[in-house]
């Protein structure tokens, strides 16, 4: 199991709608993230910061987040979410969420 | 069980001493993290923010953090620690790492 910490921003005046939304995710959308081997997932806002936290299971992380984003009620999910988020300037190529750097953990 | 996120700033300077005594956390630290009933417990960073992670499984947070600020080496350890962060100038009264809000959660 690996676990995966990741940055972003949500637009001021997209938070109530990103909360909403999140509260009541597609099931289509919801299944995917279970087929591609991610567990224990949450996000946390403060200040205008999305987190997200999230346990992958699988062995080959890169090729179900292919299959993730090749899935089309997916993509229409994330065609509703991304307009409300900001990516972080410093965020690497390719990215759209910002990974970080665990620094401690403790079973 | 019930899951907190919290952010919390790292002065920029500090950013390395301060992973490199995660990576060797003292262990009676460790002991007393545990005894306080948290588990799964990470802190990623990116850009200056810390974020943690934690799952809670006692019966009262509050006592459990009563207890873990009273012991003598877990305040040995905040006290080197807290000069190195830069709480959030909008966190609540009494926090010291703000407590983020759970807008989504997936098992």
């Amino acid at each position: 199991m690996k676990r995966y910490g990741s940055l972003i921003k949500i637009k001021p005046k997209k938070l109530e709608e990103y909360k909403k939304i999140h509260a009541d995710i597609w099931p289509d959308v919801a299944r995917m993230i279970t087929k591609c081997n991610i567990k224990n997932y949450s996000i946390y806002h403060k200040d205008g910061f999305l987190f997200s936290y999230f346990e992958y299971i699988g062995e080959d992380f890169k090729s179900d987040m292919a299959k993730m984003a090749a899935d089309p009620i997916t993509q229409k999910w994330w065609d509703i979410c991304m307009p409300m988020q900001e990516p972080l300037e410093t965020r690497k190529e390719g990215e759209w969420w910002a990974e970080m750097e665990e620094v401690f953990h403790q079973d």
